[in-house]
């Protein structure tokens, strides 16, 4: 296949591909910037096949991962968000010939620099390029590898995803089966370059020929400008992003505007979806993974308030199916197969089953329609006294009673019972907080599944893109302890 | 990947998936009536690899088609407007195991059915199948052949052409990213199922869950109460139907509903086009063929007024190029490469370069833009005393003359010259016909270009969708001979 950006160029020349801060870029002026930087690349240094990027939602960041996309050299994407320790983890497993990074993150790579070469971005756009080097991959393999990401390790030791041209290409066209196109059509990005979630819009931009707008931080002022300026139809959120949006009046009146409000990263409260339903916004909840380049199941906006709870159906592409059963509604881990799924990790196997499907590592069940219903983390799976517990289903019950705002439940040691459920909860007013609604709790589910123990915290420790991490409950500083009567 | 009759039932069960003559099957019924066919099928004989089918637009043959993709079982689709001489050359090629017609087919099959196994659509629907049949093929080999056809014959002995999964499945992606894609589109089929321009809507009806209002013949009162009674937005048409339908006043209304007006077999005359534009209709030019698995160029409504007379851009997956030439607007073989193309036919090899593009025979050449405008086949160019000559431009330049509806140039051999230029004409009035108009032409392209005979006709030869048939207008009647003056 031709290079993307090249044939974008090519297709739409005049098409707006970029915006950002007032400034935008054409297809065709972003492919001569891309081929700029590249120049600029080899003159620093002619031989390079695989290169490190630390950078940010911002232009130029952008312009660099087109020109390593156009120039074919596997790009290792790294969390901006990351310590310098973990970057050095990253770098070690991954073994860059280059690292580039922005100015602002120097910092983080003093344990590395010193084992790999390195440019700051601004350099590199210093270079002399007069002279033009001969670069011209025009074409590239769908089978090869193009991106590296590292899991976004809520569980451990991250792993180091590879990414090819098919499965972005897979899961470009899955999610166009699923949503529907129109080149007319502009997306908003706000989930960071970094994360699948943002690179798989970039890759979609030129796949599509829409225009992405790019914006540096989340914050409520300036989607609001940027969607009506832009007349943007499409935004990818997490939950808690979209529940600040919605205290916005001027973003409640967008609905008939917008034809797709995709929310990954976390499962969204029943309250909130609700919410969008009554003001008609075409919410999508999804699931997918850096292992499969994106979401891989998705719950259309028709289906969202009879299947509340469920993830959706697989893409057309998608193969799923639960592990060991075959019996709708029977709980196990969620295996898929399809072009979107990576070929492997560069430090470790890849867990398939014999059939070839990949083993998520997620528990879910499907419906009696084939909808999927994620149920939480193989990992966090509790088994207390020989019961099998999924904290989401926990977590969704809590959830549902008043005050509380969020909820996590993990499971802690307990010499009689193997693991005993707790709960970190947020709650709306902690002084004021009735211990009496948890007592609700033992109605709507079994009592071995309740809580023994509930820590008020501040708030729950969460990823760069709002994903809660488990591991680093443990750590938070507990406001108030509640041990519920029995 | 999973079948994707069983697929689609699955991701949307109770859509409507097919229309014809007031009644409707969801993709859930679409299932079950091929699952029937197919297990009636087995019972009249175990083993089928491959099997020949002729029949016309209408559900039991559409059912039918499905029935065998559900089985995995490669289908020749016949043309039901073949001699039975024809359909013998053609079964002797592709050996069927069994043929299956629709009865008033009978007669088209006298000379086959000696050699092959046979049996009637009418028959099959017959057979008692109560007790199931085991057939459960629910995955496709990409790579796998589905489907069989003969190319459409204007220039001589037909091509067996394989079309494998992967070949429809692209077609299906490359139209979707070029054309877009919304789920509540809906599709009228007039053009022939048995024709690749009909079989691959029904292929995109399954991959993208849209319906199809299937036509039995072509016919402007049918076209426009299915146009409205479905809220259709996609049509299929050759330029002669829709030619017919632009006198119909409730079809110019109609402007505002279509989203698509896909054209292909044929050029559209230059007034047609800007009648459509003047009527805000969104027509879409595209050069395509059986080998290709329908169109991988297309010109889209925005660049329709600033391209006239071009095919378009090639889809994003497709590499297009002019044989011998990097140049814009230099003519040569058109050569195209990707997963849409063929693998090659049963019965003779596919001609490819030596980098692996497919050399389609057409002629043409790419403008400044890459946009593609062809200059007709090969084997029409005509060369006169040493100079090549397109019939298609001065077919084209024809056609702008007054009275002049239709026009077909061919060479005829000529001792002096090699071969001499003369031309076919339908005009609007045979009898008060100016000859005078005729000699505008050498204003308009080179003396050597310009016809030396005109024949007056009455129609031009035609096939099944209304593609014009070279090699037999010598046969036509001549109404009238026009020598025009050097």
């Amino acid at each position: 296949m031709e290079n993307w950006l090249l044939k974008r160029a090519r297709l739409t020349p005049n098409k707006i591909g970029l915006v950002f801060e007032n400034n935008n870029w054409t297809f065709s002026e972003l492919k001569m910037c891309a081929n700029t930087l590249l120049n600029q690349l080899y003159h620093h240094k002619q031989s390079l096949s695989r290169v490190a990027v630390l950078g940010s939602n911002a232009a130029d960041f952008y312009h660099l991962l087109l020109a390593l996309h156009l120039g074919n050299i596997e790009t290792i994407i790294l969390n901006n968000r990351l310590t310098a320790q973990e970057i050095k983890q990253q770098t070690t497993i991954a073994q860059p010939d280059l690292i580039i990074f922005e100015e602002k993150f120097t910092e983080k790579l003093t344990l590395s620099t010193t084992d790999y070469d390195s440019l700051s971005l601004e350099s590199l756009k210093q270079i002399n390029s007069d002279t033009a080097l001969s670069f011209s991959e025009t074409t590239i393999d769908l089978s090869q590898t193009t991106t590296i990401m590292f899991t976004s390790g809520t569980t451990g030791t991250p792993k180091a995803v590879r990414q090819t041209y098919e499965n972005h290409w897979s899961s470009a066209i899955g999610s166009a089966l699923n949503l529907g196109l129109s080149q007319d059509d502009t997306w908003l990005m706000t989930v960071p370059l970094f994360h699948i979630s943002g690179y798989s819009m970039l890759i979609k931009g030129l796949i599509y020929g829409q225009t992405v707008c790019l914006i540096a931080k989340f914050n409520p002022d300036t989607i609001i400008n940027t969607l009506t300026t832009y007349h943007v139809t499409h935004l990818s959120l997490v939950p808690t992003m979209l529940e600040v949006l919605l205290n916005n009046p001027s973003f409640r009146r967008l609905g008939s505007q917008l034809k797709c409000l995709l929310l990954g990263g976390a499962a969204l409260s029943i309250d909130t979806l609700e919410h969008c339903i009554r003001l008609n916004l075409p919410v999508i909840q999804s699931f997918g993974m850096t292992e499969t380049a994106s979401q891989v199941v998705a719950l259309n906006h028709h289906d969202a308030r009879k299947k509340i709870g469920s993830s959706g159906l697989p893409q057309l592409a998608i193969s799923l199916k639960i592990a060991d059963t075959v019996e709708p509604y029977s709980t196990g881990e969620i295996l898929i197969k399809g072009p979107n799924v990576t070929p492997g990790y560069l430090n470790s196997p890849l867990e398939l089953t014999e059939d070839g499907y990949f083993k998520t590592g997620d528990l879910g069940y499907l419906d009696n329609e084939g909808f999927l219903f994620v149920s939480g983390r193989q990992k966090e799976l509790i088994i207390s006294g020989g019961e099998n517990i999924y904290p989401l289903e926990v977590e969704y019950q809590l959830k549902q009673l008043p005050m509380i705002k969020e909820a996590a439940v993990i499971g802690e040691q307990d010499t009689y019972w193997g693991e005993r459920v707790v709960a970190y909860l947020v709650v709306t007013d902690i002084d004021d907080f009735n211990t009496d609604a948890l007592s609700l709790l033992s109605k709507k589910i079994a009592a071995y599944k309740c809580p023994k123990t509930y820590y008020l915290v501040k708030e729950l420790p969460k990823n760069a893109i709002g994903k809660l991490i488990k591991r680093e409950l443990p750590n938070q500083e507990i406001i108030r302890l509640i041990q519920p009567t029995r």
